[in-house]
């Protein structure tokens, strides 16, 4: 037991997630994934490596922004729903006063004419164009360079590609843009009680849940895991598999055996194959207090509990932001909305929390709904939430009625009033 | 000009949107898309089908909560700081009275055991084990079944599936899981303006940017779009796309050809193919006023504007809980959050309005920055905005300093407070 008192010791030295974070990432120096190109067919979600310009005008003419007629803004001088002014109506593309030609949207405006008459404020009559209104020079008109101008960003450097993105890109004439690769993050499991569902389970034996979920939150954020697989509680095992990690991928993250106790193998294993290996362990955060930073080969590597919660959460503090990094983002927030705690929930002073909340709106109010469960091997506790509520070190505990902020990873459902 | 007038009168007897929806589902009667089985590691976002069960407890035996000693609470009693009980330190999976047996977390409780007690409660001493704390039965014991119990329901249907999701579904020995199948959307863009990349334009044609984006609104949602090209405004032309894409597909979008004036083919083309063709044409909306709803074998198909922005609104507001039914969700909000608008917007009364806006946080506080933007063909007004305020048909502008509820689409900036 000497080796783990004398990890136990360590770890009651807890470090706060904003040092350790701050640590790892000083030290990491973190350079952005470099380029590639790809078809905008595949480009949804992923983040723009650098601006994209638009090479002419858009839109690259004066266009008819409604349905009606092209015409001179001069000829409709005093023109009213009583009295209106008569035109001619011409097909020709050059239009002389008194003259009108038909146009729809998105038409280019004839040379000569200088203004769009919706067809509702015109009548066609035996004697020509009746129009009812009068309109300034350019009305109706979208003028050639109004959405972005020849030489003008288009679509900033750094921005998450959604589908408005690609309209864009699109309209610009561009059918492949520079993102930044997908960085490839390796996971691995570690543990001797761990099986896959081909497995039989006996006593002691459990499922391994964490590669598919960390698989998950990776391409969440535009990444490409790679499944290092389930190492036994054994140096050599470990050792081989992150090594074959750490030479394939960008990052590589681990869960289980980083508990005081248990074989603590993964950080031993660490430390040997690269320095400076581990650099914080143990942080102040409830859960995921066992997490561990680490880095070789200039490589970061995430150790995390293999308990389910505390391995989403540890991936939230600590993976989050060095995915960002490496996409050149600075930070993506998940959407934040307020609402007020339904009870209260108790917190750990020194530690700061992740409390797992499902938050429901009822007459147009956001209700925060604390999820009860004892440990943070409880993954009914994530299914059940759809938030997160982010408790500081300095409080103990939150108050019922209190208003706080979610962070929100799931749909909020509208609770119906009963009365 | 006769039927274009004609068409100009239906178009002015615009139709709520909830009153045009609600039309359109009712004659409808979608069916949710048939089950499929696939791989967790393709479930990710996909909606599942049928309730999951647990086949065993989850946990399938009592386990540790932390690194310690399993002993029994009953040992325990009277244990301080000041007055520590003694143990003796046993390896045997069969505990007696005053002994402990070393236990790290997530093993088996041995069967003799009830509780743990953490390591850092404890101190090896050459006389055994020195216990610091007393502690109820059960204490730092994750019981059998705590998380889900064998039967109970551990995902329940028509449920998104997100990484925490993945991990349940995988602690629970699954590695498939019965999904909804994606369901297939047809998309068609219509206009003999329209180029694509590969072209030079010539004056007055433009680069189609409709497709790219409404196939990622679909990816986004989880469906499976398929491109069913650039058509000519030419009957046959349109005609021909749309069979195909109603023969192939659950639902059908095409772009352009809506306006009251333009050729006006696509409605034309719908009526002709099936009945009951268009069922609803011209909504009192801003952007997308000329959107329409059909339903051809039985299949809904949307009529979209051409202009991109009206497209996008368009098909948030119709395709969305079209999508949603064939996935068999209830309804999906995006993330809403209030913030207050930095200066006010006009709006036509009569007409629900979708404002683009930009949500900034600053001092902790949201505000809402209405973009401004002349027409709906100005893409831009989307890429520099991150979400939507929807201003009922019975409001006439938003105010300055308003309170307002955003549905958002995109990442919401911390702006640093200059003071």
């Amino acid at each position: 037991m000497g080796i783990s008192l004398a990890r136990l010791k360590g770890f009651q030295k807890l470090t706060s997630t904003n040092k350790a974070l701050n640590k790892w990432l000083n030290i990491l120096e973190l350079q952005k994934c470099e380029e590639t190109i790809i078809s905008i067919n595949e480009a949804l979600n992923r983040v723009a490596f650098s601006d994209i310009l638009a090479e002419e005008d858009l839109p690259r003419f004066d266009k008819s922004a409604v349905d009606g007629y092209a015409l001179l803004s001069i000829d409709m001088i005093g023109a009213s729903q009583y009295k209106p002014i008569i035109l001619q109506i011409t097909d020709s593309n050059q239009l002389f006063s008194k003259q009108a030609t038909p146009i729809w949207t998105g038409n280019p405006i004839p040379n000569t004419a200088d203004t769009v008459v919706m067809i509702e404020n015109t009548k066609r009559t035996k004697s020509g164009l009746e129009v009812y209104i009068q309109l300034p020079k350019g009305g109706n008109v979208s003028k050639k360079g109004e959405d972005v101008k020849a030489g003008e960003v288009g679509i900033r450097s750094v921005t998450r590609i959604k589908p408005h993105h690609l309209a864009l890109i699109s309209a610009l004439g561009c059918n492949s843009i520079k993102v930044s690769r997908k960085p490839k993050i390796g996971i691995l499991a570690t543990g001797n009680e761990l099986i896959t569902s081909k497995d039989t389970p006996l006593n002691g034996q459990i499922f391994e849940s964490n590669r598919v979920m960390l698989s998950g939150l990776c391409k969440e954020l535009g990444c490409e895991p790679l499944d290092l697989g389930i190492a036994k509680d054994d140096s050599s095992n470990i050792s081989e598999k992150l090594r074959m990690g750490i030479k394939n991928c960008d990052a590589v993250i681990t869960t289980g055996g980083t508990s005081v106790g248990k074989l603590d193998l993964v950080p031993e294993v660490v430390n040997k194959i690269g320095t400076p290996g581990v650099i914080v362990q143990g942080m102040a955060l409830r859960p995921a207090m066992p997490t561990g930073l680490a880095i070789v080969e200039g490589k970061p590597l995430l150790i995390l509990s293999g308990n389910p919660v505390a391995a989403i959460i540890g991936f939230e503090v600590f993976m989050r932001p060095i995915i960002f990094r490496m996409l050149g983002l600075n930070f993506e927030s998940r959407p934040i909305i307020k609402g007020i705690l339904t009870r209260k929930a108790p917190t750990r002073l020194g530690r700061k929390t992740y409390l797992r909340v499902r938050v429901f709106q009822k007459n147009d109010e956001n209700f925060v709904e604390p999820i009860s469960a004892r440990g943070s091997s409880v993954i009914s506790s994530m299914t059940r939430a759809n938030g997160f509520v982010v408790v500081p070190a300095n409080r103990e505990g939150v108050r019922e009625g209190e208003l706080v902020s979610v962070q929100l990873f799931g749909n909020v459902e509208k609770i119906k009033n009963d009365v």
